[in-house]
């Protein structure tokens, strides 16, 4: 009785969408400043072009001299060498002379007028920082697809690498449909909706690594979408229509892309985030995401978050988990994988979780959450007292901290909160609402 | 026998600069658009200036109608309502018209005419999206001190919050020292050193939220230290000397510092990481960071870090970590806390960890490391074989994927591992020489 094609699992989808659009070959690709190449993913390998140190280097203060010499050198038979030809006062980060190849420690140098004494054999390279110690000059320093820290740019600088070849940023074009749809800041009449999934969409995608650009509003009339993917196709690298993917009147996202290209999946098992859709428009991945809040975000988060990633070479990092115990009886539907959203806090040595609402509208259930169940496909429901494994959406640290207070919903203590957390941020209050 | 003042814990280090200049007090704040506040912290309770949704609105397609007047409706006792009257055709995310609370979904509805009829009553606010559902305009979305994600700027932008009160980004100012430092990117003569500690520390400040600003470099002249200090001073809120906090003849940063404030804290317990001062200029904070790359990092990690996060209201997320089983001895000396690098990967089901070398000026050590191990106070090291928990420096995942090669170093393995990464990205392949 499903309205969708054939409903699949988003495992299922993801899938369709890798095999169809190959993301791991993905390769436009530009040259940047290496001072300017933080988070970027190298397009080809990079090779250093210089040694670092580029030279033998004293690694203590002291003098240089050939190890050689001071052979045999003991209390009874100590070695005299002469300043200026034989031995060379040095500081740390100095070139070791000519023709020497060890560093004596200034306390273990006795010296006498133009002569030191030695009564303790150097071996060579002692207290000496080798050329090439660090970075070998032409040493493939990066492979590709690598993802550029902090620490790697600056081993890059050290290595005389002013610039660097890395892909693009993906390219993802977002148009927000629905003849509601309206300027956040405006004052809105009944009946018209602030467009903000684009701030939600764009954050992730940016935080991934693309470029993200918003087209539209876009109106519910099949002529003005058709016009408008038209217009931005060629310069997209991943399509995301927002709303208009479901099965309603005013839902135009599958009949457009079923006239120029192709429909791969439509309607995902997934709650909230089931009325997904996803196809080729002219050779370009399309995704149509709900236009509820939290449902755009697990489809985001299904799958294009690890489509765009695949195209950086990336994979996702998971984010951390714990064990909670549930608070309350969560029923869930069989066939459906659900998300559900949770406060978490720390009750006598061990995490509990509170279940927050589950509307797929209420984008505040995912800002004051601390974590994500997933309930498989297969589940009837989780009970109360169970333990669950919970994705942290927000700091581990913070979750030690923080101080839960559930009841009905009181002003003077969300001053409270602000309070603490202006005169002691290493505490956090939280509420929950009954 | 130290050099230094007194040695003292990093964690004793780091409570007399949160004693002496209260981070958590720091207020200097701005105002910004929201749609721009990505990652800031908020300087103040940030309130809704719109509830969300502003009107009821239809959760579902159908009519809309007063619940009450299908009280009694069963099979034997439908009701009829006028259309257009007292019942209203409607959309998911129209307005309730005047006078109805409750939706009946288009399936449970039989239209004849200009009547429709229900056999089954209607409760009140029944698939109705109450208005403030999700967002109750006056309420506090955010308290002070929350780092605003994505999904944040979501919310206030849906709750018509077009600016909002961040605190400043604190200012930190770098000054490198050194007679032989130089621009990385000229030709370098031995005993020229490239300046790169800059690229490392400054991506950190980026990463916790602060804004880094480059001075010099410094020649190793007391006057010159002086000079910049003076001039520089006034627009930090922490400032980094890089090399010169040691003891030897060129370091003359405690000397800088005792004329004008006061030392803190001279040598901590660290390795790398020992020759870093704490102290005060002018009322200002500075430390003096180590100039091997390493040392630097540590220091930073261990005393910057959480500083800088403190200002912000913001605790340091904790990496994650992993147990993993050491395939060397480490020795390690008593009275000094150490930081290993590791390489770790995933050997029958186990976390293996080899540790990499150790010396503080390889900065290749921390880029080729996936996990950091921290060998305590008052350990001599630690056995072959033993468990011990690693803090990871990359993605959980990558190290469940990687396969090391152990053995001299063979180019061809590089190519193979920049092919694999190209071609096939889940997989790494990484290589410790030997």
């Amino acid at each position: 009785m499903s309205p969708y094609l054939k409903t699949i699992t988003p495992e299922e989808a993801l899938s369709i969408l890798m095999d169809v659009f190959q993301p791991w070959y993905y390769d436009r690709k530009e040259t940047v400043e290496t001072l300017n190449a933080l988070g970027r993913v190298t397009a080809s390998p990079i090779f250093a072009l210089r040694s670092v140190p580029h030279y033998h280097a004293a690694a203590m203060d002291g003098i240089a001299l050939k190890a050689e010499k001071t052979f045999g050198a003991s209390e009874k038979t100590p070695v005299r060498l002469l300043l200026g030809k034989e031995a060379f006062w040095i500081d740390t980060g100095d070139p070791l002379p000519e023709g020497t190849n060890a560093v004596v420690p200034l306390e273990e140098v006795n010296q006498e007028g133009e002569w030191v004494e030695l009564i303790k054999a150097a071996y060579p390279w002692q207290h000496v920082r080798l050329a090439g110690e660090d970075v070998i000059k032409g040493e493939m320093l990066f492979t590709s697809n690598h993802r550029l820290r902090g620490e790697d740019l600056a081993l890059l600088v050290a290595s005389g690498v002013k610039f660097v070849q890395v892909k693009s940023k993906p390219r993802v074009i977002f148009i927000p449909t629905g003849d509601e749809i309206r300027d956040p800041f405006l004052d809105l009449a009944p009946g018209e909706a602030p467009e903000f999934n684009s701030v939600l969409i764009g954050s992730m995608v940016e935080e991934i690594g693309g470029v993200f650009k918003k087209i539209g509003p876009v109106k519910d009339d099949p002529s003005e979408l058709r016009k408008t993917l038209e217009k931005v196709y060629k310069e997209a690298d991943l399509i995301l229509i927002n709303a208009g993917s479901s099965t309603g009147r005013g839902d135009f996202t599958k009949m457009v892309i079923d006239e120029n290209g192709r429909v791969l999946f439509h309607g995902i098992s997934v709650m909230p985030g089931r009325p997904t859709l996803g196809g080729e428009y002219k050779g370009k991945p399309v995704l149509g995401l709900p236009g509820y809040p939290i449902s755009a975000f697990v489809a985001f988060k299904l799958l294009a978050e690890p489509f765009l990633s695949a195209m950086l070479g990336q994979i996702p990092s998971k984010p951390p988990v714990i064990k909670a115990i549930l608070a309350e009886d969560i029923p869930s539907r069989l066939g459906i994988y659900e998300f559900v959203r949770l406060k978490v806090f720390k009750s006598k040595g061990n995490f509990v979780a509170h279940p927050l609402p589950r509307g797929a509208s209420v984008l505040s259930s995912i800002i004051k959450a601390e974590g994500l169940l997933k309930i498989p496909l297969q589940s009837e429901g989780l009970a109360e007292g169970r333990e669950v494994e919970v994705e942290l959406l927000v700091n581990p640290e913070v979750v030690e901290r923080t101080l839960l207070i559930v009841g009905s919903h009181d002003l003077s203590i969300d001053i409270m909160a602000d309070r603490l957390k202006k005169t002691y941020p290493p505490i956090f209050l939280i509420t929950k609402n009954t």
